[in-house]
């Protein structure tokens, strides 16, 4: 057989199809390899736009230099996969669980409780929610702002951060107009992950902890953390301030932080009927989350409502933030090799049982409170009564430990309803001690319940004047927002509408 | 250069080094293949001796063909795992929580109530159980055999399936000696799992489906069903015998079987304190591991009770049966790699979480009882206390629903939580109207509850003559046993002591 340089002598010209083939090739790789030099630099041309000013509200702005970030956060707006599901995608909440109503008879939520929806929404919508009040009727702190706009840190860097919590909601309403956004979460100079809100920068220095002792994972949950958690407003910690403060110093469980605010006395609210010194969750998320099986194996916030996503050659975090069951394929199945119905399947499945307790205890609660009442009416005492609030606000506390929180369970099913169990017997107990103090005082029990079986009547018979409190509402979107965004777009030049 | 043809032309030598090489590797290429071959042989020749007869009960005998199989099953005499977790091989419930006292007063659970041990103690604890009887107040039928023994099938093939229903446990002792084993899932031809005992096979035939519709996956499961199941004795079906049915009519939730029991006005045992019509749940884990996630994975019960195992070239089920989490390198981390410790931690919290919860219930339902008594000590009639029993009935079923079920609840620790809710929900509802018909009949509430701090205290509450029991049991010990091993021994020529 001949070698290849034996043919080449014979045959000249084969030596210049393989010189002429190689050149080809090597052409062909570089092109490729061009190409992916290229990819790649998609990435990094994009980051090295204009810079961002120290406490940058605006959204847009900073989605000039991250435009996939930018337009994935606008999607935020989008509803659709909610109205899927839940038939609205802000599911009237009172409407459909009428008792929520007489448990919250006093307080803001039995005026208006509806499912939140994106981020993007965050300023409209608590802007035009009944909680926040009217022109009138407005009671909110400044406080309230702090979980719904970029403007929060700008506004404490000038005001001091006492100085933030001393406004109230309507006289600042022009300062907050940019809603949650990249500014809460980001350091315009490195797009480093930093905490802008101080309540969870105090919480963990009084456990010994500083920000800087968190991995990059760990910030991961920690960013969603400032908000997404436990809080109260504080009256004693700055005179005239109501101090943003998350209940951590004994734990994050259920019974840690109820036994905070039993130490410190507080209660967000005077039951309207029962008179009991109310406690209202927030949405302790983040403390739910940690006992769950998904925060054991690692795995942080952003891993499922963010989760990685790849365009052209760039891959980045998905900041349309949502139900990882919108975005089964890029958060759930990373790791779980399931078909998407029957991962949605199970989800549900859980939150369904976990609805069936859930609402065990919403109704014996509802009971309580309405008997509590009709035991005050007929002369009980307060030596008499003492006892049984306790039960209340120690039930209702732990029930909304649970109902308030987003993930309807899912979070930690196991202690969802650990602590539902728990809340059932205290509610059941104070309806008993209530039969016992009713039938004392000479009241044929049971008692007669009223009829609250839609929000409408359930509002009429704790003494709401609902129409009242929607005129107020109307007159402060047409006689005061206004304004706010006049000033707020002379301030900062230009103001996107979302 | 030159090619090797080239060389050898050259120097000779090297053509018969290369063969002698060839010659070395195929040889060894040949040794290893037989080596594969011989291994794999090990799985077959063993199974290629002596036939083994129908109705085998001894699993010695079968352990002759199988000794892997057989080697592993006899280390479900093993202790030292419970030992390590649970302090005792046979933890006393009773000792543990004596409120379970209270809620069997009157049944025999409120004698006897340990942590059961491995299957080749079946007979062995039976026999000695306190709840099985002594030589003269012995008063369970031969249907409390079903489970314990590879003798049932002989027996039922013998004397039909209502005949062996229809003997007394001790006066068919003799014939029940082999304990659990070998012969009640495997075809002694084929090997192949089959169902041995009528009341699984009955239930689906009520369902409309028959065993051959099952897989050999689901069947490695139901095999386990035989037996870990939720059951109840029907005196009605056939006259004189006690006859074993799965209540599975209307599913398998604590609510479908409740339903069922009421329909058809059933009761294990009327309380001795509440007068109630009580259901003693049994161990339903197959109906429980049904709702859970493994389940709905796929997972039989053998993939983690019996795990695959290698031994030289033969890989085999290891037959000792046990809790996964004393193997957790075969079990779990099959699917979950993840650091031993960790799996165990998450494992364990969960059912602690579940206990909380389940000793609510529990003390909720001894106090139940204990006022029931009160109530009729003290004139409460029939009508005032029908809708109490009532709720103590379902209450307790449902406790026991989780409470009686293998593995504390871990099987479906959702649905274990979802069904302790609604029975402390139920508990604490008998408790208040308790309180209410108490203070009508004039009795100051709350009552006095007795000390039953510890289980002699609550069975001397509820009246039980322990000495007594315990010398009958000895005497049941000393004179009978010995008479059914002789018995046993000339039926079937030798007699293995487990």
């Amino acid at each position: 057989m001949k070698t290849i340089q034996e043919r080449i002598k014979e045959k000249p010209i084969l030596g210049w199809v393989l010189f002429g083939a190689t050149v080809v090739i090597v052409f062909l790789v570089g092109l490729f390899a061009s190409s992916i030099v290229e990819r790649r630099g998609e990435s990094f041309t994009l980051q090295q736009v204009k810079p961002i000013a120290e406490w940058e509200p605006r959204n847009e702005v900073w989605g000039e230099n991250y435009p996939r970030q930018f337009e994935t956060y606008m999607n935020t707006r989008d509803t659709s996969f909610a109205s899927k599901h839940g038939g609205s995608a802000t599911i009237d909440y009172l409407e459909k669980y009428p008792e929520l109503v007489i448990l919250w008879a006093g307080f803001g939520f039995s005026r208006d409780y509806k499912q939140g929806r994106g981020h993007a929404y965050a300023i409209k919508d608590t802007r035009n929610s009944l909680r926040t009040g009217g022109e009138k009727q407005s009671t909110q702190p400044a406080t309230c702002w702090t979980c719904k706009s970029t403007d929060v840190p700008r506004v404490m860097n000038s005001k001091g951060v006492a100085g933030y919590y001393s406004g109230t909601w309507k006289n600042t309403g022009h300062d907050f107009v940019n809603p949650i956004g990249c500014q809460d979460c980001h350091d315009p100079k490195t797009m480093h992950l930093r905490i802008t809100r101080p309540a969870l920068v105090e919480a963990f220095e009084r456990q010994g902890k500083k920000m800087s002792d968190f991995s990059h994972n760990e910030m991961r949950s920690l960013v969603c953390a400032q908000c997404h958690v436990e809080y109260y407003f504080d009256s004693k910690k700055v005179e005239g301030a109501k101090y943003l403060v998350f209940p951590w110093d004994n734990g994050f469980t259920a019974e840690d932080m109820e036994k905070y605010y039993d130490d410190i006395e507080f209660s967000d609210w005077t039951h309207s009927l029962s008179k009991a010194p109310m406690l209202k969750a927030q949405h302790p998320e983040y403390e739910m989350f940690k006992t769950g099986i998904h925060a054991k194996r690692g795995v942080s916030c952003a891993d499922c409502h963010m989760p990685y996503k790849t365009e052209g050659g760039v891959k980045f975090t998905d900041h349309h933030i949502q139900s990882p069951l919108a975005n089964i394929e890029n958060s759930c199945m990373v790791c779980h090799r399931e078909k998407t119905e029957n991962l949605i399947r199970d989800v549900v499945e859980t939150q369904d049982k976990l609805e069936e307790n859930r609402k065990i205890a919403e109704k014996a609660l509802a009971k309580a409170h309405i008997e509590a009442k009709a035991a005050w009416d007929n002369g009980a005492t307060e030596a008499e009564m003492k006892p049984i609030l306790k039960l209340i606000r120690h039930s209702q506390w732990r029930w909304d430990y649970v109902a308030a929180t987003n993930g309807l369970g899912f979070h930690a099913p196991v202690e969802a309803f650990r602590v539902l169990g728990t809340s059932i017997q205290k509610a059941e107990e104070a309806r008993r001690e209530l039969a016992l103090l009713l039938t004392k005082k000479g009241v044929k029990y049971p008692i007669a319940f009223p009829d609250i079986s839609t929000k409408d009547k359930a509002q009429k018979f704790i003494g709401l004047k609902m129409e009242e409190l929607k005129a107020d509402k109307k007159n402060l979107i047409n006689n005061v927002f206004p304004e706010w965004d006049k000033k707020a777009k002379e301030r900062q030049g230009s103001l996107q509408q979302y």
